[in-house]
């Protein structure tokens, strides 16, 4: 009988002992590799760049998964006005952990609507050639308008929730540990930005005179305007546009404010206007105002930790600690966010935050 | 009988089953994460530079973590003609994946020894300054000094038989998926360049009748010469140096042999001469007819698949399949193997090899 206990024992014990480590210890490695900050959120990158832009965009491309896709593994939808050659495509697509998608855009998203006077666009760029950046440029002003009102409706972005904006040239420089779309997911984020800065006045005469013009026509408008908004980072003490925008080259969004009834009858009120093409509307400002006024202020958030470069301008984390455990590679001293022309201090002045 | 005999099978069975495949399977575990090319050399990474350096050498710090040191985690050296500040030291540090050292040049090695004519030096500065690229620069000199005769003696650098050398501002454009080190030892490669180009005449107008001295004035030396060596890669149709060097701002190389008897010879007379500061001889003219003449040429080898740049001149693969299984984000049109002022399709000849 004791034979025959300690025979069942044996097995008991080495079951005990051996089986449910090992699946304990699978449970824990499995949870290492895959951690609850590492499951993908619906979201991608989405770069809009010409077949000339390769080479630059590959060294983008390096940075981007060097410094976070490498652990997340987003994908990346690339679009531009014509379709990418085979060179791009298939240079591009081993550079990149998550899926990548090519596509063109629609020509009438690239293209002057029926209501424009094609001769008043010539010559305003002949009138702004010489007085501002992208001032003679038709296909800026054809970016512009996309940024604003089509990016988010595009067949390969209908899919996504969320989006990061990537242009070629840019570069990240510190180590993003953090899944910035579950982030959002969970602290309910709409806008991120990394800079703000002030537009040029020549560019937008009459774009906030539209804006008001939008939200004063509509009671339904101004009813859905939160009163805790952010308007006082756009709107000076005399109640005109002071000209900040967050710098859209970067920027993470919730798409779906983007395609809400608010901003397409927002969009299509500017673009009958006419001046995207007329002025040289930037969708920065465009989209700037829209979401300073449509969102309630803590649904916008301001990356300090990321470390960005979209020449000339740089933001580089100007806390030591952070740059040290971000392993960043930028020179604070190069930091724009206190620069006279950056519009951060305003913002982090509303919300009672400091730069550091 | 039956029943002791079961019981017993039982944990045999479970013991068969679960601890030698628990045992095999972290067996495959372990080898996965540490394959035989992982396995580091004797090896570091050597950089002299300045305080002021800090910013841009982060950058390359992470250049080569992101493409190769990652994986590999060698140690670095960071070496300076004063020492280097508490800022610099933090800030580095974090940024390197395996042991990071910082050392000061003996200030014997970094200023004019006794039979040097300071008022000589002067004039040559003078006389150099507008002509030719740091020909009015005592630093540069002091350096290019160093790196012919002393960096291999340092302290730091004893321990190591392998070293990889890394400058400010140099980018590495593609995985480097092999262990370079390894690579050297197992196939007794003793030198590795990128990018080879012709040197600036006037900085060393008596450097090649000095050489001559040298081999001429001793028979040992010239019974130290291999036959199958890369003479015909500095010396032309007449004799004389052709200007051809390899480009040291990168250089793998086995220190054992800078170590030499004959190196030591080698420097000993040509710093006797005060050519480094008389003229402005570099380090690469220097060390290159060295290597190229005391080397076998099968212990020299030309590294293709790098991608590096240190500004103005770039290496990128030229084999499309290369840089794509390398994910290189360099531009092949910039690649300067075959530019004119490339002297890399020489020895290519010379091998028998393929840019491409």
């Amino acid at each position: 009988m004791l034979t025959l206990l300690i025979s069942l024992l044996i097995p008991l014990f080495l079951y005990l002992k051996y089986i449910p480590t090992s699946l304990n210890n699978f449970g824990t490695y499995y949870s290492d590799l895959v951690p609850n900050e590492h499951i993908r959120e619906n979201a991608t990158f989405l770069t809009l760049c010409r077949n000339s832009d390769l080479y630059p965009m590959l060294e983008t491309i390096q940075s981007i998964e060097d410094r976070f896709n490498n652990k997340f593994h987003y994908d990346w939808v690339f679009l531009n006005d014509v379709p990418f050659t085979q060179e791009f495509k298939e240079s591009v697509t081993p550079m990149i952990s998550g899926n990548v998608k090519f596509g063109t855009i629609d020509e009438k998203h690239w293209s002057y609507p029926d209501w424009i006077d094609q001769e008043r666009v010539k010559e305003s760029m002949e009138s702004l050639k010489d007085r501002v950046v992208y001032g003679g440029s038709e296909s800026y002003r054809h970016m512009c308008r996309w940024y604003s009102g089509f990016f988010q409706w595009h067949d390969l972005m209908l899919d996504y929730k969320y989006y990061w904006r990537v242009e070629p040239e840019i570069k990240v420089f510190c180590d993003i540990d953090y899944n910035v779309f579950k982030y959002m997911r969970e602290f309910g984020k709409k806008y991120g930005f990394i800079i703000s800065i002030y537009e040029f006045k020549v560019t937008i005469p009459t774009l906030f005179g539209k804006v008001l013009e939008f939200i004063n026509g509509d009671e339904q408008v101004q009813a859905s305007l939160p009163d805790d908004n952010l308007k006082d980072f756009i709107i000076d003490e005399e109640g005109d546009y002071n000209l900040c925008h967050f710098w859209t080259n970067f920027e993470v969004a919730d798409l779906d404010f983007f395609r809400s009834d608010e901003f397409k009858k927002y969009f299509k009120f500017l673009d009958e206007s006419g001046g995207f093409f007329y002025d040289r509307w930037g969708d920065g400002p465009v989209r700037s105002i829209f979401t300073s006024l449509f969102l309630k202020k803590d649904e916008i958030f301001w990356i300090k930790d990321f470390g960005y470069i979209h020449p000339p301008y740089m933001q580089c984390p100007l806390d030591k600690s952070t740059r040290l455990a971000k392993h960043c590679s930028c020179d604070p001293n190069e930091d724009f966010t206190l620069n006279d022309y950056s519009c951060t201090s305003k913002y982090l002045k509303l919300m009672n935050k400091r730069a550091i």
